[in-house]
Formats: C-alpha cells, structure tokens, sequence
C-alpha cells in the first residue's frame, strides 16, 4: 500500500482491526450452528457474544502471537480473556485455522468488491453526463495519430462509458468469484465439523459455501479476481492515455482541471501538466502487475501449501487499495476536465479542409467521375493545399473539372459536419439505452 | 505455434484460407445489406455469391499484396478476378479495411472459443468418470506436502472438476465478450455506411454488433478473453502439478498411462516419466504470457493505433492453438491415468497410525480427560511411534492410562476411515448434482 | 514465429536442419574425446566425420521419430544409415539425450546472440549518424508532454544512442550467461563419461563448460537472457513511442519514411500514418512477454524436470526472431526517418516565447528585482501573450517596469537559443567519446 | 511492504527521514559546486551544512506540503526555517526538482543493492558450509521426479551456490546500472546549471554521473535492475521448491529447523510443515511481479512523463525490501536445515538396486554380451525386482546367464556408490576454486 494513494474506507478493510472483527464473527456464528447440532453447549454460543461490541486489542493479539507464535490461536486466547475462559473453550471446535483465515480473506475482497463497483459506478455517472454535454462536440478521429475522420467529444465519453460498463458487470462476476467461504477441516472433508455449520457461517457472512474446498478455498477464484481487476486498470489506463494526448501542448484539446490555488505557474500558463492521468497509467500498471502472481498462486501442492498466503498478503490490499484510488482520482479528473471545442475546431481544420478529401472523391464517383480521374482531381487540389497552404474547399470551387461534375453546394455538402455526426444518436442508444 | 503442441481443427482457424473465407463472408454479407438499402445495385450483391463455393488462391492474393502492399486491396483484386471486374466494383463500398478485418479477428476468436468450450466438456466428462470411479478410494491429505488427513482420490478429482467447470463458464463469458462485429468506418461515426449494414453483417456471421466501435472493436474485450485463458492454463497447471506430485518415485500413487509399446524401458521399470503433465506445466506458462501484452493492448491511442495487431497474430493462435492442445492432452492423461490404491493405502500407514493422533486426543477430552493429560497420553504413544516405529493403535491400546479413559473398540473407532469419507456423497451432490 | 516478422538467417538457426547439423557436430567431437580418451576406437571416432558435408534428412529423421517416439535415438539412427551401422555404434557412448539437447539450445540461443549483437551495431550506427546530422537542430523539451525548454533533436538521438549501447553491453553480458554447455550426464555426476569430453565438446562448439549441472544446464542463465531482450525490447518501444508521438499531426516534427511507390494516398497526403513505429510497439510487448515464462522455467525439480523445455520451444525461436526483426526495422526507421525542423521550430514558437518565462524570471531576479517582483512583471506579460495572443519578447519590452531593470538586448539575451545548446558538445563527448 | 516480511535496515532505506537527508545532501554539495564556479556565495554554501547533523521534521515538511502541494519547496522552505532564510535563498539555484529527486532514488537503490549483496554474501557463505559438509552424501538424483542415478547432497548445495553466485554478480552489475545521478535541468540541456555541479554531486553521493539524461534518468536501467532482482527471485524460489520436496513425507531427506519451543505438535511428529520454503515461493513472486511494471516504465513521453513514478513508489520499496527478507530467510533455512542421510539411503533402495540396472546393462555389452541379451538379462531380474519385490544385486548373482559374463565381484562393482561420486572433487574444484 502506497499511503498517497490510498483511501480510508478501503484501507479500513484490510486492517488488522476488521480482520480481528471478520474472524470472531466466524467464530461466533460458528458456535452458534455447532450449539444448534448439540456439538457444544447452547450458553457456551451465547456467551461468545458477549463480545459483539468490543474493540479487539490488536497490540495484545500481537503480544500473545508472539509467544504463540500462532496467530489464530493468539486470538482466540484473547477472546478468552474477554468473554471468560470457561466460556471460550467451545469456541473454534471442530475448525481448522484456515477456515477462519481462508472465509476472512474473501469477506475482506467481497467488501473491497463492493467499494470497487460504487467507484465503478461513480465513475460511469462522470463519464455519461460529460458524453451528453458534448455529445455534439466535433473533434477530428484519428487513426495512427493521424487526423481520419470527424467524431465527437460525446462519442470519446461514450466508448469509455461503454468499456467501463462492460468492466462493472466483469467485476460483479469477480465478486461472485471470491465470494465463497470454507469451514470445512483440515483437508475439505469435513470430518470434524458438519457441513451445517459452513452453511450457517457462510450465510451470516454473505457468502456462498464452497462447494468443494481442500484446507482451502480454491485460487483459480482469487486468480479470476485479480485479472479483472488487471482488465479495469487497462482500461484506466485507456483513458488516461487520451486525456494525456488532449492535454500536450500542440494538442490542448482538453486539460485536467487546474484550481486557482494550486500551483503551476502563471507565469508560464501553457505548463499545465496532466500529472493526474499520468499517474493513472503508472497506477494501472501496479494494479495489473498482481495478475500473473495470483495466476501462478493456483497450483498449490495437493490440498495446500502456503505459497499463495504471502503472495495475497501484498496484492490483496495493494490491488484493490490502488484500484479504488485510481477509480475516484479518475472520476474526478472526468467530472472536472476542462474542454476546449474550439481548439478541437482549430486542430480539425489544421490540414484546411483535406480531411474531406475521401468524401469528395466518393462524391465524383457518384456523379459518374471515373475512378482514376475523380483520384486524380482530388489529388491535384489536395497537393495544392497541402504544399502552398490553400484551403480545400476554396480549390475544388475554382476548379473548372470539378465545377463541371458538381455544383458548389454539392462541393460543400461535403464539408458538412453533419454527415459525421448523423448517427451519435443510434450509438448513445446503444451506449445508454433510450 | 508450435508444430508438436497444436491440433488441425484449431490451426485451420487461423489459416489464411479462413481468414479470406471470413473476408469474403463479411463483405458478400455487406452487399447484401447495402443492397437492401438501395445503395449498390441489387444484381451486384447477387453476384458476389458467386464465389460462394470457391477457394481463394492464397498465393496469388499473396502475390497481388507484394504489389498493392494493402492486404484487404490484394484480397478484393483477386475476388474480381473471380467474379468479374464489373460486379465487383460495389464491393466494399463504404467499408474501412478495419471493418473486415477486426470482425474477421473475432470471427476467429469465437470459433477458437467455440473448439475450447468442447475441449473443456471432455475434460469435465474425463474428471467426473473418474471421480465417480475413485469416489472413496481413501488416499492421504496433505497440506504443506505433510500428511494430515485422510481424503479421497474421488475428491481430488472432484475439485478439479469443480475448478474446471468454473473455468468452462468464464470460458462461456470470454467467448460472448469477444463475439462482436463492428462495420462502423474509420473513426466508428458511421458517417459512410449506415448501421444497419453492420447489423446484418454481424448477426450472419454469428456475431453481436459491438455498441460504440471506433476503428477497431474495443480491446478490453480481448484483454478479458485472454486473460481467462490465462486463468485456464493455470488451473491446467494444478491437475498437472498434482499429477506430477503423484506419479514421483517416492509417492507413487498414480502413473501417466503407458502403452506396452513406449519406448520406457523395462530394465528400469521405475522409469517411467510424468512427461506430459510436465509438459502441461510448460504449456500452461506459454498460454498464460498472453495475458499481460492483451492488457498492454487496450490503450491505443485515439480512434485506434496498430500497435495489438502484431500483438495478436503472435498470441490469437499461439494462446488457442496452444490451449486446446493442452486440453485435449489433460483430457488424455486424466481418462487414462493409472491410479494406485495400494500405494495411496501404503503411504498413508507410513507413520503406522499418527494420522489419527488428533483425532484421539479429541476423543480423550471428550471422555473427560482434561486437555493438558490428553496431549500427554497421546504425546507419549506417538513418540514410540515416531522414535521406535512402533504401531499407534497398538501403542494406545497398551497403554493403562488410555485404557482407563477409552475401551479398545472406542480407541478403534479413532483409526476407521469411514469417519473422514462420511461427506464425501454431500460434497459430490454439490459438484455434480444429485 | 510470425513469418511477417521474421528474416531467415535467425530463422535459420533454429530450423530442424540447424539443429541437426549441431546434434551432428557435438556427437562427432565427443567421440574425438572418448576415442582420445580410449573410451572408443579411434577409428569408429574419425568415421563419424564422413557424414561432415552430409545434409540431414529430415523427413527421414521424422519418419525414424515416429517409430522410435525419441528424438535423439531417431536421429543417430539416420546417422548410422549414413556413416554405416557398425561405425555409429560408439556415437553417443556414455551420454544422455540432455548432453546433446541442451548444449545444441545454448549454441543457438548465443548464435541468436550474435546477429542480435549485429543487428544493434547497426542500429548504433544509425543512431549516431542521425544524432550527428541533427546535433543543433533545435527543438522543444518536453516533460508530460508539455513544452518545457529546448533541446536538440541530436541529443534525442544521442540518448537513444546511448540507451542503446547499454543494451549491447546487456546483450554481450547476456550472450556470456547462456555460452555454456553441459556433457555431464543424467545427473551431472560424470558417471558415465569423463569431464573432458565435455571440454573438449564446448571448445570445439565456442561455449564454456557449464561448472555444475544436472541433467540441464541451469535456468537462472536464460531466465538472464530473456530478461536482457526484454528490457532491449522495452528501450524499442521508447523510440517508436517517440518518433509517434513526432509523427502525430499536431506535431509533425517528424514522418516514417513513404517510399513515392507506396501506397499512402496523395490526395490524402496528410494520412502517412507511423506504421512501423506502431508494429514495433507491438513487436516490443511481443519480446517482453517472454520474461516471465522464463522466469518461471528456473525452478525445476530436482535434477530436471522437462517443464522449461515447451517453453524454449516457444520463446526461444520468437523472442529472437521477433526482436531481430524489431532490431532491422528500428533501424530503417532511424536511418531513413524525415525530420521537420521547421516544424520544430514553429511548434517550439507556439506561445511566442512563453518558454522563455523562467529564463526572464531568473534574470529579472538577477538584476536585483525581488523574487515577488518579479514574479508579478513576468506573470502580467505572459498572461497577455497567453489571453491575448501576444508575442512574449513584444511585450516585456513595452513593458516599463522591465526596462527599468533590463535593457532590449539584455532582455534578448533570454531568448537565445544558444543558451540551451551551449552543451550539447559536452553531452555528446560523454556519449560518443571524444 | 508487509511488515511481517521486511527487516529494519532495507526498510530505513525507504524511509521519509532517509530520503530527506539524500535530498539535503545533494542540495549541499550542489551549492558547494555553485559556490566554487561563483554563481553562489560561498558563505551560502557554508551555511548550508549547518543542518548537518539536524534530523529533519518530517511532520513539518508534510504540514507545509499539504499547503505548497510541492514536496521539494516544502523540503526547502523547512531546510530554510533551519539554516536561515537568507542562508537557504541560493539553495537549489539553477536546479529542477528532478534533479533531487531522481538522484536520490538511485541513491537509495545502490544502497539497496548494497545490502542485498551482504544479503547474498551470507547465503553463498551458508551454501559453501553445506555443501562442505554434505558433499559426499549420497542421495538419488531425480529427473522428472524420478529416481535417476545417484549425487550427492553436497552437489545440490554447490549448484545452488554456483547459481546464487551468478546472481551475485547480476546483482554487482545491475547495482551499477542504478548507481548514477543527473544534476542536468529541465530537460536534460544544463542550460541552467553547469555540468560540474553534477559531478562534483555525483561523486560525493557515490554515483556516476548520467551520460546523457532528460529530465530523468532513463529507465531502462531500473527495468535492468528489477529484471535482476526478478532472476534472483527466481533461484529463491528453485531452492525452496527443492527443499519442499526433501521435506514431503514421502521423502523426508531434510527438514527445516524446528526449534524445541516451537508450536509444532510432539503429538503429531509428522506434521512439520516447511513454511518457511513455502513462504519464500510466494515471496519469488511477489519480487518477480516488480518486472513487467518496470519495463513498461522505460517508454516515457519526450523528456519524461511522471508514469514511471507511482510504479516506482510501490516497487522500489517492496521488490527490495522483500527480496532482502528473501535472501536473509533463506540463509537461515540453508544454515539450519536438518539433513537425514540415512532417509536419503533408504528412499535410493526403494527398488532395491534397480537404479542400477543401466551400469550392469553397459557392463553385460562391456563383456561382450551383445546388446539385445544384455537387455534381456536385466530385464528379467529387474522385472522380478520391480513385481516381486526381489532384491536386483541377488538376483543378478543368482541368475545363471549373468554369471557367465560376470563374476560376483564384477557384479557387485555396479553397485558401488564410488562411481557416481568420483568427480564431485573435480565439479567442487570448478564451482568453489581449488
């Protein structure tokens, strides 16, 4: 975790104080399906509650785990000194540690799941409302970095609105991945527990039993996990990478937004760096660099080793702590960019005009032109403008070859923007329903 | 690809005889819908099919190509040539190389899903035959590669069914999102072709029409199909590692099967080698590299840049060709693995009965002895067993102390295997259902 | 391999006709070494090399393959056809299949070594050409993609150049760890076969004996390796990101190459898209993703396991091809690449001297304004040249207050663009030597 | 960084107060420079080293942070309130926060690097011990973990040493890669700052002066280095995996140490699990994940984009500080690990003499027997061997046919240990020196 880009409520979850708080759950909920079967006493459950409200003493788990050297058993002996020796000595029978640990981890990536798809979702409602103010914002396509054809602004804000959509429904079937949960022994078999009581535990944890564990849950889930979250940071990456291309100084068809206050000089008021979004792309690679070691986590040795702990243990919160940053930072730098229509005017015009050049050639051709010398009409004016600096439309009109297929109107229909921009409105309702 | 680890149904997906034949099929189903819309000549369209039946000449497009140095332009020459210039000349028309040449990319990729989605059902068949077959033959638990618990091979079979049913419905999901076709033009406005072409086109070539393209179809998509790839391979991977772990000299519990005429030699009959699921861990990392240059892929810059095109001629073959190789083969090594109950049995009773340690120490305290005595009887006994090699059962049942807690048949009822195999029809109803 | 992306003579290294001839020669120099030894007759030793000049067949050596189901013995079987049953009978005396495989792997992974050292001498050459050419051609830094100061574009090519040469220490480095071969048997203990046919084998094929083996050579040497064309890989990418973003129509400071011939359409002349910059990015995640597999391949069990084997199948022959290819291609690209520098100019002149700012800021301070005065003359007149479209030098010396502090000349002398190049001869010392 | 797998030195490397005295440090020895060409007084540069010995107050920094939003200015601002306002004003005169930055960051690296080879020093140390000790006994090599011919354990310790050895000088390597400072100005030029300033800044911090820089150093020296560290993760983890499989139960060659007091239970002998390997593959991983990032950190826009800095933020501090908690925790495994020679015997006689059977067949042919009898002969005692559990050396001797080619004695050499280990002196003398 990189303390600059993180934020509470996500690092909250991965705390040792919800950790702590995740495990006595478990544990008390599991009392309570073992009294329910007769396997303990039905006050031994009861009184395990008595510590619903308390605040776990982390220093004091630590202290004891230092003996211990065990840290579910440092925990337990500390709930003991809360809820009272006698009473705590049904508490974690039949379990194996990792039942605890295993159903705890994916609690903890369930929540951060839940964060992660309102970041989605905030981020969504950012993207849409800038797609509708400029859905008719033309700009110049371009392929290769090279101007193309006309879009729109709204239409930009509309394809990441649709990646970014297509990436929420990835990411609640990666909840649904890791929302399983184990109390199942030693080797999955439940030999020392019953099943009712996974059932009753899994339920109070919002979680689905796994159908088959081993000691563990098994990782191709986390796997499947972290590669969505690889996906969505590619796809930050994405936008991040367009924002950056608006904002360069011979561009400038958009800039993050720059407060008063902040610093960045007016004395050189073109230095305006988009630091945001190109933080975004470098924390879209931290993100994504969780993907293959949670890949490699999959093939543990027969029913477990304890390979994959120390690997989670970093990415489980650094992945999710980074996305979640990285989703609201991008939210905002959406909500705030500040655009420039003009600029994506004047950019569009830079080449005067010839960017129209494949529609004039097609419009020859339908007036009958042969193919060569429509090319060849287009390429002469268009040399004309791309060499001396004339505009397009201003040759073709004097052109007396060209005068002679079409009128000037019909020369100018085909510097209507219109023609680019015909179908925005099929493609927002595609994008955004009706 | 790689000649030895590829399948001919799956190379011939990627060969330029289909990849032209998707062309063709995009463009003839492009005619037709310009055609229904007025704006190419009914009898053109018609007469595009005729080449319906015909094999392109690979070679001669190839050569065209060296000349026109434009691939889509090579292809449409030689279709001329087949069909004639002049019913030809309608082809194409308001089409981007981008549109053909993207859908046909995913065209590609959704059949290559298609032969993986029925690899996977052979796998899933293979794995639950013989779970049902080794339902409860018992076999050792390990965790950390230590014995701990008994389980059944059943069940190790079972939980890769599990995963790998897992894996066939992401494979479900990465197939869907990689199921779309876009004829949008070059910058994704529709501005040259109207909508409805690319509907037709799409749902003719079994595909959806992707909501907002630009040049190209928006490689997040990718990104998430190669990334479940990459989860496949991993899991691929775990059966391998297992089975490697199983056949190794000292644990010889099962054996890739071989033929009485494999070469293997019958001098050293302990030779016999787990090549092919090494060979899958190997396959597996090859598939699984795929992943991060996919999401490398997905932030082109504006409207498209070509930067995943070579990208994906290198991994849209290799990852599938290599995949449904690998699957194919796991299926084999699964069907005809050679499973050793004896040794499972032999392995499981090397510490003569330690295994069952924990299990008396519970049934010690729940006879009433305290907690501290318990550990110490058992402690005792297992000591001899570890140190002398003596037998545990036996141990216990001669020791006064335990004898005054438990009769011999309590102290037996601790060494019966059916206390660990009593869920086992449980676990497999959720699996496979009832 | 992708045959767009490959040239023969790297092709040719690892071609099954290749990898015989190395078979050949690595059977023939360890029975020079037995035969000295007495191990073998000498006369068996010398008839081997009657197949010298011999063209293996192999087609012949598949068909052998396909009975055998071994490489190794389907090979020396078509050796014995060749040179005559009797006198091959001694050929392979006391060796393992990895003796032969593993050593041919590193012959031909340090003969890639050795064009890929060609390929990025020539790319030096380029590059230093180029950087000569342009040493003064002045045009502006950038950071974030904003302008900054000036520079030249000779010193962009004298980093790459430099980037460059460390990458050919990295490769001679790399071709050093993967130099090595292994005559040491099926363990590496020498049992079978004396140390000094190994020696004698690895002086013979150019490589250094591996000091401990086991049944391979270990895999941390080409981990090394691929790890090297990976960054390599990475260092190509930063170049073709470069001349992209140059070639950008916005900025066009600079443009790939267009043969007249090519296609590229001149009544579009604006749309000459960087290509091949585009490919090598590409090709450069195409490299990189070799890394990690190979990473992977280090640890094997015990003594070997054939793991690592399908994966140098895949990534040895793609990653040296593909980053041959990259290697040739960057090279044109430097070599033949068109630079504006009018362009630069005029881009660098975008904020008529706003650049300049903080070289005025500096020098106001310098003739004693205050820090906070001078911040405040330089901010009023560039937030006219900013808003207003003035031109920055026009306007600070109608300014009063700086005239009071400077006079026009020296007020000028911040606009000198010498001042920026004054060392750029030291810079280039530094990287070309003197 | 986790906690729990980090050591306090490497972790103080990282710290806000270490890199606060780089920065400081630079900044004295930049004025030193300044104040020797004479664009500072002296006295200023004087003055500077007052805060010598002062620990800076991070706490402040940060509160003047949160309000300048510049972490070099509120570093300065806070160095000012210390030496003086009018002392501090010509501190960072002509410089650009890049300057300071990126050269600490290379600072800290070497320092890194620097621990990281003590760190490796005292591995190699433990490995030459063991291998020392261990070097004559015999245990089984495996391939394809199978039993193969014998080695000993002290040749598995002398590879290991020989691979950590390679890594040694990567590590050498790539610490030079890293250990270089730029003092060069906002775009690489020394427009603003002369050249001597960063060599005299260089060589007081212990590093080479950057050749040619940009605003940044360039980055494919960090790729390098981290790729570096990736390989050296990549041997962590082919021990550990090794001693995994030494510890199985099966096996049971080695264990890792268990301390008496240790939890670890004396009523289940058996259960020791080697966490400490296990935990080290997990730690491999989460080291090599750092090496894709950092090669996609290399292709930075024009003069630098600030991409590379929020990867560098995670990875520099986690890849080193759990590599150097790596290399540490395995020198303690290596130094402790418990050997068990006789389990090392008897897992070689588990098919009692078979693994020799490739010696007595080389032996039969070496008396003349021809080579299909020879098969034949061992065969039909090896089949005994292997179905009727018979010992091989008996049935040799008893088998009638054998005896005509072979006396007892001859026999029984096949079976004589000595073979196999007659060259670990020549391999030692290669891998240790003499």
């Amino acid at each position: 975790m990189i303390p600059r880009y993180s934020r509470p409520e996500m690092v909250a979850i991965w705390s040792p104080e919800t950790k702590f708080r995740i495990w006595y759950e478990i544990e008390a909920h599991a009392c309570d399906a073992q009294a329910k079967l007769g396997v303990i006493p039905a006050e031994s459950a009861t009184a395990v509650w008595k510590a619903k409200d308390v605040e776990f003493d982390v220093a004091r788990i630590d202290e004891i785990e230092r003996v211990t050297k065990h840290d579910v058993i440092a925990f337990l002996t500390h709930l003991a000194e809360i809820i009272g020796q006698d009473e705590a000595r049904f508490v974690h029978q039949g379990m194996t540690s990792s039942d605890v640990l295993d159903t705890t981890l994916n609690v903890q990536m369930t929540r951060a799941a839940d964060i992660l798809i309102a970041d989605m979702e905030a981020l969504l409602a950012a993207l849409k409302k800038r797609a509708e103010e400029h859905k008719l914002t033309v700009r110049i396509g371009r392929s290769h970095g090279i101007h193309a054809e006309p879009t729109t602004m709204g239409l930009t804000f509309a394809r990441f609105y649709a990646e970014m959509d297509r990436n929420l429904s990835r990411l609640r079937a990666a909840r649904m991945e890791i929302a399983t949960g184990a109390v199942s022994g030693a080797v999955g078999t439940f030999a020392n527990i019953d099943p009712s009581v996974e059932a009753h535990v899994c339920a109070q944890m919002g979680l689905v039993a796994e159908p088959i564990s081993t000691q563990v849950i098994p990782r191709d889930r986390h796997a499947m996990f972290f590669a969505t979250l690889g996906v969505i940071a590619s796809s930050i990456e994405n936008i991040a990478i367009e924002i950056r291309h608006m904002q360069r100084t011979e561009v400038l068809e958009a800039e993050e937004f720059f407060s008063k206050g902040q610093k960045g000089s007016s004395a050189m008021p073109h230095k305006r760096n988009p630091v945001l979004t190109e933080n975004l792309t470098g924390l879209a690679r931290l993100v994504r660099m969780a993907v293959v070691p949670a890949m490699e986590n999959v093939a543990l040795w027969h029913e477990r080793d304890i390979s994959h702990s120390s690997v989670e243990r970093g990415i489980g919160p650094d992945a999710t702590i980074t996305l979640d940053f990285a989703l609201a930072r991008l939210t905002g730098v959406v909500e705030n960019l500040v655009i420039y229509p003009d600029n994506m005017i004047a950019n569009m015009n830079k080449f005067r005009g010839l960017i129209h050049s494949q529609r004039v050639l097609l419009a020859l051709t339908q007036k009958g032109v042969s193919r060569e010398d429509s090319y060849a009409l287009v390429q002469r004016n268009a040399m004309r403008v791309w060499e001396e600096g004339a505009d397009f439309l201003t040759e073709l009109k004097a052109d007396p070859d060209v005068a002679k297929a079409m009128t000037e109107a019909e020369i100018e229909e085909n510097f209507d923007l219109g023609y680019h921009t015909k179908h925005v409105d099929t493609i927002f309702a595609r994008v955004f329903g009706d």
